[in-house]
Formats: structure tokens, sequence, C-alpha cells
């Protein structure tokens, strides 16, 4: 495909008037201020006029099968959220909900931009397929809730990391990548932690985990681990060894900061879940300052309640401004930046996260016709705060459509809402039994 | 036009499926779980598969015109975004400017479900205008900032306030009317906020205000003031004894609140603008329960950057959870509310703001057939936080529509579009000259 003088944020995040892209298999090829020369090489020439081109957007932090609990568990207190509704919820559903589920979530996921999801759930085959089937990326991890201190190969949940990394990491030329996993130290021990870090480095994969979502999180792990943070415990296991992902890092101190900088950790944000489960404020322009690569994330649907990347942005954007009383906290490029090329590396995916002669053609379109794109008198201004994932009229992942205007080629929506829905009835009638 | 079998938000705000909807003139007539008898007088069936009729939504606090500073003004300290910015720019605004730019603030409006705002600006026979052009309704107000204890009929504006009652005050079958105004504390004095207060009480209008915006403001009030707090000071001068609505109410005490309460002031919650100029949060949900009617505002464009008024709402129920560290405060029903009922009831507007057999015809249609709203567990929680201003896909003010499918009756946007771009360009270049 080629983009035909359309407006174009750069590799610096810089906006460019009149820019042609060309896109061979999965790559950008051509980035220049007129028609390449071969320009019917490239087949469809997409019109660019009232058009935006952007990277595509990297959720770096996702449960895409929660999906089915959306709006199923509100306005209640974390422990009555997970023991009385979440918990309960997930026990009854099975591999065929997770693949619906998941199909679900990239439709939603694709249609507000985004192309890959790091994702920590269960059903590991079923989020594959799903994923491949709507063209898309994911790091997928699984994990035990690991309150016995027994070596990770203990576990049932074993089986599923070995066929991940034996017939899933790599799959689909690379769109699919699996991970090691501890969901958090206080679903965890010592003894598995350092055995799932050990496998981790054997195969050579990166790992996710939560990271000090909760104040009382930090306050419990500090009394079980003489004084040391969930940072420090986790350093100490030699969990930063390992290309990280930390979800959340909201109650991180100074010194905590410093070892996530220093370690490389990839500290994925997610404004909106801190929000909705009262978790707090990540201290993000503290991390930005220190260095440490911040990317955003969704978090699951029961906890934000969607998967809308540009609604994520916008709330970095704006809560480190009013928590700090400080205006000039977090610009847009450091949005766009966490959104797109942090998340990309946070992932693993060094060629990946901007428009870039050289790199993955992960792109996505916006239309910016509507009134709230008027004036333009700073793109990068409108795309954060005026704009929304609603805009997204093309979304391109390895240089295929996943999404454009109002179609997804690789998913048929309606089957998949009447699924989910069906599947979401059955299995609250299940709990209520 | 009759709603047919469509998803209904009713009075009460609680969900019901296949209701029709019957609107004659500017009325809704007719609510029941069948078509009505004479479904043929109703004219135009809407087909309601796929879609949810709810109330449309009030804007409590803006400034249309402003709408010309999007993106203008970034990251920037208060003092030097007002002084180094935006006054500068607004100095260089002409009558003609106002009206294109409150055409365009309509049409971003409608597009996203408002038909009503409370507008606190300059020139309101051009905001007059354009807004019975858009089809819309608009409480106007214009006022001096008044550093001089003058008697408001001293003041320039005057003439403007004059001609306001007399002749935009019930315009428009009632879509326009004109209030008093005092800006803020800090910009006035008590001779001359006495004297708008009594124009107000001769005239029986309404009044707008800013109120308790920043915490220095709070400060430097009661140090001016004999540690009267703004809400003290404004009360102390009898500004609550007409209807009023105040803006902001980010930095109002226990008793403060209580004031408001007691006296029916109509506080503005406006979470976009408080986080992006660093103002801070609104003890909303203290209002609340207090009993003060708390409805909700976009402020002007410069520092929100839109006019989506589902974005505020998305806002209101996420933040208060998050600043307060606790899940369960701020319901659904009560951000719908405050976006609702509550802003009609605001503006004087006591038979708007709810789908009501008698009440006037302010509804607006959302498509809810997007991967975004499945599953439906719970329609209310899905309007607040999963879907999104751009879903609405109808908008429709006193009976007629303003906003549908992309087009609006009113406004030919791609016009207004080209002036608004073409004037911007031009004061910007007038105030760096």
């Amino acid at each position: 495909m080629l983009f035909a003088d359309i407006t174009l944020i750069d590799e610096n995040f810089e906006c460019k008037e009149h820019q042609w892209v060309g896109v061979l298999e999965d790559k950008v090829v051509y980035i220049g201020d007129c028609a390449p020369e071969n320009a019917a090489a490239y087949g469809e020439v997409y019109e660019g006029a009232g058009r935006l081109l952007m990277p595509a957007l990297y959720n770096t932090h996702a449960h895409a099968p929660m999906t089915l609990l959306r709006g199923y568990a509100e306005n209640l207190p974390l422990q009555n959220w997970l023991n009385d509704m979440v918990w309960p919820f997930e026990a009854q559903m099975n591999g065929e909900d997770n693949y619906w589920a998941t199909l679900l979530a990239c439709a939603e996921m694709s249609r507000y931009g985004c192309v890959s999801f790091s994702d920590m759930y269960y059903y590991t085959p079923q989020r594959a397929q799903a994923t491949i089937q709507a063209g898309m990326k994911a790091n997928l991890c699984t994990s035990p809730l690991a309150f016995e201190p027994k070596d990770i190969s203990e576990f049932p949940c074993f089986a599923e990391m070995e066929d991940g990394v034996a017939n899933h990491n790599g799959e689909a030329n690379g769109r699919i990548k699996f991970e090691a996993c501890v969901h958090a130290e206080y679903t965890n021990n010592d003894v598995t932690c350092k055995s799932i870090i050990d496998w981790a480095k054997k195969n050579g994969v990166g790992m996710q985990i939560h990271l000090s979502e909760t104040a009382s999180e930090v306050e419990d792990c500090k009394a079980r681990h003489n004084g040391m943070t969930p940072v420090q415990w986790f350093d100490s296991l030699g969990a930063f060894d390992v290309p990280l992902t930390a979800g959340h890092c909201v109650w991180v101190n100074e010194e905590d900061i410093k070892i996530l900088a220093a370690k490389g950790v990839s500290a994925a944000h997610n404004p909106a879940s801190n929000l909705k489960l009262a978790s707090g404020f990540a201290p993000v322009p503290d991390m930005i300052a220190a260095g440490v690569n911040v990317c955003l994330g969704t978090d699951g649907v029961a906890s934000n309640n969607n998967h809308d990347m540009f609604q994520d942005m916008y709330l970095m954007a704006m809560l480190h401004k009013g928590k700090n009383l400080d205006p000039t906290l977090v610009t847009p490029k450091e949005v766009l930046a966490a959104a797109t090329v942090n998340g990309a590396k946070a992932q693993g995916r060094l060629d990946c996260g901007l428009v870039k002669v050289g790199y993955k053609a992960d792109l996505c379109v916006l239309d910016v016709t509507g009134p709230q794109w008027c004036p333009m008198t700073n793109p990068l201004v409108n795309i954060v705060y005026s704009g929304s994932g609603s805009d997204v009229v093309l979304t391109m992942c390895d240089g295929a459509v996943v999404y454009r205007d109002g179609a997804w080629p690789g998913i048929d929506v309606d089957a998949v809402k009447a699924e989910v829905a069906a599947r979401t009835q059955r299995i609250i009638a299940q709990v209520n039994a």
C-alpha cells in the first residue's frame, strides 16, 4: 500500500504534512515528500487528504479474555471485586470462552489503533489462535498463583508454559511470543519465583509481572520480606536480569525507580485501571525523568472498561498534571512514545513502534476531518487531547490491514459478539446457580 | 419522529429494552413497550436495533469561542498560560471570529450528544446567532474584569448585558437565555459584584461565576476579605439568592459545601480542565453527599481540549475513585444525572434533561453495535466507561435533529472549519507581529 500525500507523525514524533509512505510486504520501505518512482509496485494508493498516519499502538499490560467481565463488577472495594465477583466468574471460563473473548478484545484493540498486546492469562493456545486470526501480535504468558514453595515444574500450568515456548513462541512469523510470568509478589514465593526466572533465562524469553499496584501490596511485602519492597524482592531474586515488563508500578518509591531504570525494566502504566480500582497514581513523571522505559496498558476490561489505548494516552497526559498540581508534566510526545515505541521495546520488538523505513509496517490512520480536530495548531496535542480512538479508520499490522472503516478482515465481529454475549450469560448463570 | 423498538435510558436512569418513544413538535409525547396507536402521526420511524436512546447532555460551563485556541497554549504554568498566551490571543478576536468559533463548538458539542451549554464570554449577538443556527440552546452571559469598584452600569459591557436581556433572553422559543455573570472573585470587587447581583434580581435572570478553581484563588480571597472563602464572599453579597451556576468548585471546604447545598447553587464540575490546568480535584463525592446539584462542563477548549461531554462523564466517574482511593465512589447513575437532568436544572430548563413524556425532546442516540459495547451486562456502566461520545449517531434538540450520522442540518462544518483555521492563523500572526 502507498499512503499518498498524508500527514505523518515521523520517527521523531514530529508532524510532517504531504508525505508519501510506501509499504511492501511487512515493512515500511519508503517515506518521502513525493511519490516514489516505482509507485505502481505498492499496490493500492491510499489517499491521504484529511488523514493522519502514525505508528500503531502497543498495549503492554492486558488480560484479553476478561472482556467477558465488562460491566460485571462495579463500584466495589477491591477485595469484594476479586473474591466475590471476578474469581468466581473466571472459575467458570473454559478454553472456548477464552478464544471468543480474546477475539473480541482483538477487534476492540485494533479498532482503536492497537496491533500488539502483552497478555497475562490462561489458555495460551486459544489466545494465540484468536490473535493470529485477528492478524495481530501478542506476548502471551501464564503462571500459577503459587502460594506453596514448589519448583514451577510441579505446577499444572508448567505444561502450558513448555508448550507455549515450544509451539507458540515465534509463531506466525514472530507475531506471537511466549514469555514467563510471575503474577505478583503477593501471589508467589521465593522458591517458585526463582524457578520461573531460571526457566525464562533457560528459554531466552522475557517476563511479565504485576508490581506494586496497591499500597497494601507494598506494605504486606515489606512485612513478609524483611522490609523489602516488591521491586527489591523481585530484584533480589534476579527477576530484572530477564527482559521484564511490570504492570502498574503505582507505589514505587525513589529507590525502586532507580532500580527499575538501572535494570532496564519496562513499566506498564495502566491509568484507567488504577483510577477505577482506586489503586492510586503511578509516579510517571518521576519514572520518565529517571529514564525508566514507561509504556502503556489497558489492563483487563473488568477494570477499565474498554481496550481503547487512546483513552489511556489521554489519561496519562492528564492525570499527572492534576495529581502533582503541575501543568508542565507529561508532554504529548512522551505519551505517544509510551504508547508506541516504548511499548514495542517492552515486547522485544525492536523494529516496531515507529513509522520508519526498515521498520515493520505497524500503522494506524486517523480521520482528522471531524470538528474536534480544528484548528490543527499542534497536531500532537490534538492527537492526545482532542481526538479519540474512534477517529482511527485503518489499522495495519506487519503490512496487513487488520481494521478498516468498520470492518475487520480476520474477524466476524457480529458472530463474536453473539458468542461473547451468550457465553457471558451462561457464566453468570453458573456463578449464580 | 418515532423511535421504534429501541433500548432506552428512562427517567429513572434505568435501562429498558424494546421501547417506543414518540416525538411531536418539540416534546416527547409517548413512551411505551409497543408502538402507539397513531404511529403514522409521528413521521419518520427510526429503527432502534443496535441503538440506545438517552437524554441529551447539558454542558454547564463553557467558553465556546475559545475553540480557536485549541492546541495553542500547552504544558505551561497557569500564569504563563493566561498572561503570555490566552489573553494576548483573545485580545485579537473580533465578533466574526466569535461567531465562527461558536459554530464550530456547537458542531463538536452536538456531535457528542450535547444540546445546550452555559457560556461565559463576549459578543453575545454572535454567540446567539451561531447557537440558533446550530439548532441548540445556550445560557449566555458576559461580564467585565472589574478591578475598579464601580456600578456595573459604568462598564462598557453593560450595553451588551442590557441588549442580552432585552433582545436575546428567551430568543428562539426560549432556546437562548441571557444571564448575569461575575467572572470570579479575583477579577471583581464588592461594589461591582453587588450591582451585578442586583441587576440579575431586577431582570429575573440566573448567574454564572467561576468559583474556587485554584488553591491560590482561595488563599488570596481570604487575605483580601477578612478570611472569607470565595463561597463565603459571594454568599455575603447575596449572589446565591439568584439561581447560580458556579464553575469548578475545586477548593471548596466542608462549610462551603454546606452553603452551596443550602442555597441551591449548581456546581459545574470540569474534570478535564481541572486536570489539564493542574487546578486539582473537586470534592465531587462530598458535594453529591451534601445534596449539591452537581452538573458537568467542558470548560473552554484551551484547557480540555475538546467539547466531548462523554469524556468529562468518564473522568467524573473515574477520578474521584482514584483520588480518594475508594472504588465505590461516584456511580454511573450519578454521572449520567450530572450530565443531563442536573445540568438542565442548572440552566433553569425544568422540562429538560430526561426522556419523559411532556419533557422537551432533547435526546441522543448511541450506536451500540461496536465491540466496545459487548457484553451489555450493565448498559449504564457501558455508557459511562466503555463507549464514547463518538458512538453518538443522532442528537435532537427540542424535537429537531441537530446532528445525525456525520451531518449537521444547521451547520456547513467544512466551511466552518476553513473559517476557523484561517482565523486562527490570522490571530496567531497578529499576536506574533
